[in-house]
C-alpha cells in the first residue's frame, strides 16, 4: 500500500512553489529532534525507525493518488510529473531504534534535495512521534516491574492500526508479549491471552466455563477468577485444573490486598507454582506500588498504548542546513523565541564515565570533530536504500536488545518515576 | 485488506474453548458503553461507526492469517475451519455516528452467536474508542471557537493510520478541513495547508519565498509570517501579495497580543480583508482565550489528535444477555464492584423538554416499553448486511450533520469547558 498521501497538504504545495522558484533541488539537511522531554520524564526511547524504513520504501505516488491530486488541484501538472517519478534517493542517518534520547538529540537526519526530503516530514513524524511515545512510557513500566514480565494488551484502547505499532514499541521497550495477533504475525512478537469475563458469563456456571477452558487450553492456562467472587473463583480454578494450574488472573479490586490473599489461598490449596497475573488499569505507578505483592506478571492496557499521559513525543522535523548556489553549506535556523532551532548537520555522542552516561553530546557541523564516547548516529538509508538490518522481525529484536543496552548505560536515577530533569545534560560540541 | 487479526488473542481462544463446550453458538447480546465520561467532560460524541461497518465487512480470515494461526498453535483445527468460514451474519444496532452519549449509553448492541459476536470485540473497541475520543475533544474546540472555522493539522502527532481516522472524527465534530491528504481522498474532507517555516528558510530571503508561494498558489494563499520577525513579515507579505492577500498565519508568540497587532497592521496597510489564522499549540482552552482577539480561523494539531488529555474513550464491550437452551433470554452481568454491568438488551432514548435534552433514558429488555423522546438506537447491520447510508463519504457527511443536531439539543451548559457532571443524567427504564 502506498504511504504517499499520509502527508500534510502543505508538503506538496511547498514542492509546487519550490519547483516554480527553482529551489526544489537545493541540497538540504532536515533533522528530527524533541525540544524537551515530557514533564516527569528523564529519558525517551526512540522507536518506529524500522517501520519508517518500510514506509519510506512504500512512499510512491500511484495513478490513484495522482488522479486525486490532479482532480483536487493540489499541485500543478509539472509537480504531478515530479511526484509520479518520486522515490527517496537521499541519505538518512540517525539514532538506532531502541536508543535513549534527550532534548535536542538528532534522532533522524534526512539529506537530499529540498523536495525529496521535505515530503517525508509528516510520515516520519507520525511514525516516530507515536512509536517513541509508547516505547518511552513502556520503558518506565518495565523498570517499575523490576524484572517481572509485562504483556501489552491495550489494542482496544488505540486506533486499530496504531495498536499494532504500539505492541511493537512496547516489545522494543522490554514487554514480553502482546495480545495483538497482527503484531505477532507481522513482527514476530509473542502473543498471549486466554479468556474474558464474557466467557464465564456465557456458561451456565463458572465451573462449566473453567472446564471448557482447561479442556481447550490445558491446565497450564490462565483462569480469570474475579467474575463473581475471587475466593470462590480461586478454589474452583484449582479444583478444575488441579495444582498444576498455570496462572490465575485478577482484573478488579484492591490489588495489593487481593494478590496477597490469593497467593496464600493458592499455597494452602497446594498450587504453589500457580502464578498470579494482574490486569486492572495498570500504569507505571500502580506497577511500582505492587512491588511488595506476590504478583508474577502484569498485563497493561490503556496506559501503555496512550503513552501514559504523553501520547505524542513532540518530535519536530526542521530544516537545519542547505547548500547555496556556490555549493557551500549554510546552517539555517528559525529565530522565533520559543521555537528556536540550532542550525547545521548534527550527530550524537553519548559521553560516558566508567560505562555510565554523563552527557548527550551533540556535534554540530561537518568538521569531523572527534569526541570521546559512544557514537549514536548510524546510517539508516544510503542513496535511497534502507539498511536491512534495522527492518522486519530481526530489526525489531535488534531494537529490543539495543534498548536494554542503552537503558543499562544510564545513571541509576534515570529510572526513578518521580518528576525530574533529563537524566543527563545535553551539550553542543 | 483483512482486519481479522486486529484482534486480541483471547477472542480466538475463547471461541476455541466454546466450540469445545458447545456454547459457541448460543445467541448472545453484547453491548458497547462507557461507564463514565472523562473527568471535566459533560458529553461525548460517538464517532467511528462508519469506519467500523467497513472494517466488519473486511473481517475475514484469509489463507495467510489461518496459516499463521495454525503455525502458532493459537486454536485447534476445528476452530480454524470455523474461522475460515467466518463472516458476521448477526445484527447490530446502536447510536448514529455523531450522536451525543453519556455514561451507560448503549452506543453499540451486537447480536449473534457468542463466537460471531465476541470476535468483533477488539476491533469494535479500537475503532470506537479512538474515533470517539477525537470527536469528543474536537466538539469542545468547535464550541470554544464560536463559529470560527477550525482545521485539523495534527497528523504528525498521531500514528500514520490513526491520523486519517482523527481527521475524519474532527470533521464529524465540526472542524472544516484537515491537512491530511489521505483523509481528503478517502472521506472527501476538504484539505488545507500552504507552507512551513522550512520553505522560507530554503530561500535566500523571506521575500523570495513569499514570491515563490504567491506565484504558485496565487495572492489568495496564506503566508506564514513569523519565521523571522512578524511585523516585518506582515509588511513584506502585503507588499508581495498585495492587499488581496488571503491570510497570514502566526505559529508562535503570545497570540492575543500578537493577533491584535497584526490586525491593526494589516488594516493600516489596506489589507482589511486579509484573514488571520493561528496555529500555535492550540486546544479548547487557548481557543476560548482568543475569543476577544481578531482571529479568523484556527489550526489545531496535537491536542485534537490526542483527544486533549483523553486519548481513549473508555468504551467496553460486554456480554449483557444470552439465550438459554430452552430459548429464553437470560440477562447477565459481572458483579465485581467497580466493574458492574447492567444486564439485558438496551436501547437509548433522549428525553426532551421543549426540544432540550433533560435525560438519557436507557430502556432495558425487550418489553417494548414506550418512552417519550428521540429514539437514539438505529439498525446498523441487519443479518450481516451493513446499512449503506452510514458508510463512506455520504455517511461521514451525515454524521457531521447529525452531530450538529445532537449538540444543538443539549442544554446550554453542556458546552462549558469547566469541570462538571454529565450535561444530563442517565436513567434506566
Amino acid at each position: 500500500m502506498s504511504t504517499a498521501l499520509l502527508t500534510d497538504r502543505y508538503e506538496l504545495t511547498m514542492i509546487d512553489a519550490a519547483i516554480g522558484s527553482g529551489t526544489h533541488d537545493r541540497e538540504c539537511v532536515f533533522e528530527v529532534f524533541a525540544r524537551r522531554l515530557p514533564e516527569t520524564r528523564r529519558f525517551g526511547i526512540v522507536a518506529g525507525t524500522g517501520r519508517l524504513l518500510d514506509a519510506i520504501g512504500e512512499f510512491r505516488f500511484q495513478d490513484e493518488q495522482l488522479a486525486w491530486l490532479k482532480a483536487n488541484g493540489v499541485v500543478r501538472d509539472r509537480t504531478l510529473e515530479w511526484l509520479a517519478d518520486y522515490r527517496f534517493r537521499g541519505t538518512i542517518s540517525g539514532y538506532r531504534e531502541g536508543e535513549a534520547y534527550f532534548p535536542g538529540s538528532p534522532i533522524l537526519v534526512v539529506e537530499g534535495t529540498f523536495a525529496e526530503a521535505v515530503i517525508l516530514e509528516t510520515l516520519a513524524l507520525s511514525v516516530l512521534n507515536y512509536d517513541s511515545a509508547i516505547a518511552s512510557a513502556a520503558s518506565r513500566m518495565v523498570a517499575a516491574a523490576e524484572g517481572k514480565p509485562l504483556a501489552e494488551m491495550g489494542s482496544r484502547r488505540a486506533n486499530e492500526s496504531a495498536a499494532i505499532a504500539a505492541a511493537r514499541a512496547a516489545y522494543i521497550a522490554g514487554f514480553s508479549a502482546t495480545s495483538n495477533l497482527e503484531a505477532g504475525r507481522r513482527w514476530g512478537i509473542p502473543t498471549m491471552g486466554t479468556a474474558a469475563h464474557s466467557f464465564t458469563l456465557l456458561h451456565d456456571s463458572e465451573e462449566d466455563a473453567f472446564r471448557a477452558q482447561v479442556e481447550a487450553l490445558g491446565p497450564g492456562t490462565t483462569l480469570l477468577v474475579d467474575t463473581f467472587d475471587i475466593e470462590r473463583g480461586v478454589e474452583l480454578a484449582v479444583r478444575v485444573a488441579g495444582t498444576g494450574l498455570g496462572a490465575v488472573r485478577i482484573d478488579s479490586g484492591d490489588l495489593p490486598t487481593q494478590v496477597a490473599a490469593v497467593r496464600a489461598q493458592l499455597d494452602a490449596l497446594g498450587a504453589t507454582s500457580t502464578r498470579i497475573t494482574v490486569t486492572n488499569d495498570l500504569d507505571e505507578y500502580t506497577i511500582a506500588a505492587l512491588r511488595a505483592a506476590p504478583v508474577d506478571s502484569f498485563g497493561v492496557g490503556t496506559s501503555v498504548v496512550t503513552g501514559s499521559g504523553h501520547p505524542a513525543s513532540g518530535f519536530v522535523y526542521k530544516l537545519v542546513a542547505h547548500r547555496d548556489d556556490a555549493g557551500a553549506w549554510i546552517p539555517v535556523a528559525k529565530k522565533s523565541a520559543e521555537k528556536a532551532t540550532v542550525g547545521g548537520r548534527k550527530r550524537g555522542v553519548r559521553t560516558l564515565d566508567g560505562g555510565v552516561a554523563i552527557a548527550e553530546t551533540i556535534v554540530v557541523g561537518d568538521g569531523g570533530v572527534s569526541v570521546d564516547g559512544r557514537e549514536l548516529s548510524v546510517p539508516l538509508v544510503v542513496d535511497g536504500a534502507p539498511i536491512e538490518r534495522y527492518r522486519g522481525k530481526d530489526g525489531t529484536e535488534r531494537a529490543r536488545e539495543h534498548r536494554a543496552m542503552a537503558i543499562a548505560e544510564l545513571p541509576e536515577d534515570a529510572l526513578r518515576l518521580g518528576r525530574g530533569e533529563p537524566a543527563i545534560p545535553t551539550r553542543y560540541a
